[in-house]
């Protein structure tokens, strides 16, 4: 229940009754140990797999609501010991790409063998684009249907670093609810890959052949951080171009200096609709995990994630302080104003700026 | 003159006269007046191009005295409604790919066509490396003895975020004596070469080939930046390899997305060392400046640099006050070690944190 309702009910009481405080005081009390009782309850279904704890765990964590801060830290903290076990893919590509169809063959895939698979969008344009991701359920509607699957639609409308927070946090839930595998997916709006990529373990790049595809709609930056890319809909008339968007990534993958965790990024062909390919997909990751299980990079990349969602966190709320600073957001245009006009250099005008600031 | 010998001296001079005060104020406004003559003189110099001033105003700005503080921002205001004018071109490679034989021929082959060239370099590191970059003067023999060469060694110990400063701001004093032709030089280091490429209008990429250059050496991101890979040395036995690497790396340029500049990356070949190629690298950038300048491209491209220097400046400066609060160097790695223990989530402990520096 939003707090805001709840406020606003407490509110009609009292002056429905012209202020029993005592009462209202009591009642208070009640509910407090009411949500506590709740909590732990929540915590435990969630800690036992139950899908229902852990979706209203999801909702809680998403709330934005102040009353809710206390509870959440609770629900975090329980379940951060159990946290960590999982593999964590992250998959992006264009709309079109075939991606719900992609992951949720994989998805089954992994059921079929005894996995337990959550499925997370981060997609901070969802309120725009109205259920361009996950949100049409019917899309994954075998895959929803399977015991030990959890799909998650986003349905936030809040900056990506707030729903990379939420993601975030929703994958420690899903993980301390027993889910070993965790697919998260992104539509390639703004800096949202960079953020998938943060908290994953695996990034798969999802591609057409042809279609101009090599030339638009992937951003600067993502071929780089792909651990492979899949040409999916390597079907009938589509399976010759696939093939030479192969060879061509291939090369291009080739070009790039060598990644760090010893893992050379693949190209694989696939074709989802019709469930081929996925398999070797699954055995290039599984390889994958293996590799840098066992030289050390998989816990250095998780604790090298940690530390950049320490310091990222930090440093967004920093910059947020400074920009919504009443003086700096009047002042801002101005200074800029000077710099375009020669007036005043960058250093110069910062100087004044933060100076400002702190007045 | 440091001002640490300089306050020494006036110490010691307070200490043997046995405090006559007035007059050590008396030669201290003498010096001050002095010193303002000497900063018009100075900033008068740089503008009729004289090549001794535009030194000593590198020099001056690069000083981290505060009492230098009010004549490099005199200096610099001064000279900011003359700076702007120039192209200016960033050249990264690794060491040994011929960076200072390649700048030397086309910096010869500018000024012999009556350009201004002025060598300025990034490199972070120098104070370790002693001289690997431009320091070794004698490395640009021919060209630092042209009338209309200006080469500035660099020679700095200080962080990354210190040199960008300085090196912009030396670009601009560059600019305001008439020169009209920028070749900024950085060696790999870090993040040196988004830093280079932040402050140029073009980017320029040396390579090898062969050699495994390919797969190592070149940090990933810098070939999504490069206007132009130059593949240098291609003389004698390199030049079959050298054209092979042409081929693959022309393929591999048209991966990426497109330039919003309507600029397509090149590549080219050249023997920096028997001046072969040199031309077409300089006809290459001619053509670059006339479609940029005529699409407006250059213009928004200055801009937003612009804007990048006062945020980065900025958020530079929040984080730096942050991390160098005394309470959070002494926290911070408790912090960490919580956290890559499953006691605390990143998120709560950058909550914790920010908390703590503002007791």
């Amino acid at each position: 229940m939003p707090s805001s309702k709840n406020k606003s009910a407490l509110q009609e009481k009292k002056s429905d009754s012209h202020s029993n405080l005592s009462a209202i005081s009591a009642e208070r009390i009640k509910s407090l140990r009411r949500e506590k009782k709740d909590i732990n309850e929540l915590i435990q279904g969630v800690l036992k797999g139950n899908k229902t704890a852990l979706s209203q765990a999801i909702t809680l964590i998403e709330s934005r609501s102040k009353r809710h801060t206390d509870d959440i830290k609770t629900v975090i903290s329980s379940c951060l010991p159990h946290a960590n076990k999982s593999l964590r893919i992250g998959i992006t590509g264009v709309p079109g790409v075939g991606k719900s169809t992609f992951i949720e063959q994989l998805g089954l895939r992994l059921t079929h063998e005894g996995h337990k698979v959550a499925v997370l969008a981060v997609d901070p344009s969802s309120s725009v684009s109205r259920g361009s991701i996950l949100g049409d359920k019917t899309r994954m509607e075998k895959l929803v249907q399977e015991p030990n699957a959890f799909i998650r639609p986003t349905a936030s409308s809040e900056s990506l670093g707030g729903v990379a927070r939420k993601t975030r946090e929703s994958i420690l839930l899903c993980e301390a609810a027993g889910f070993d595998i965790l697919l998260v997916e992104t539509v390639g709006v703004g800096q949202s890959e960079t953020t998938v990529h943060s908290m994953t373990d695996f990034f798969l790049l999802l591609k057409l052949a042809g279609a101009g595809d090599e030339l638009q709609g992937i951003k600067r930056g993502i071929i780089e951080m792909a651990d492979a890319i899949i040409i999916n809909k390597s079907d009938g008339e589509n399976i010759k171009p696939a093939k030479r968007a192969k060879v061509e990534f291939t090369n291009a993958l080739h070009m790039y200096p060598a990644k760090q965790n010893g893992w050379s990024p693949k190209v694989k062909l696939a074709s989802a609709l019709n469930n081929v390919g996925i398999e070797k997909v699954w055995t290039m990751i599984s390889k994958y995990a293996t590799i840098v299980k066992s030289n050390g990079f998989f816990e250095n990349k998780r604790a090298y994630q940690n530390q950049f969602w320490l310091t990222q966190t930090i440093e967004d709320s920093l910059k947020r302080e400074f920009y919504q600073n009443e003086t700096i957001k009047a002042e801002f245009p101005e200074v800029l104003k000077k710099i375009q006009s020669q007036q005043m250099s960058p250093f110069e005008a910062a100087d004044y700026l933060l100076k400002k600031a702190k007045l």
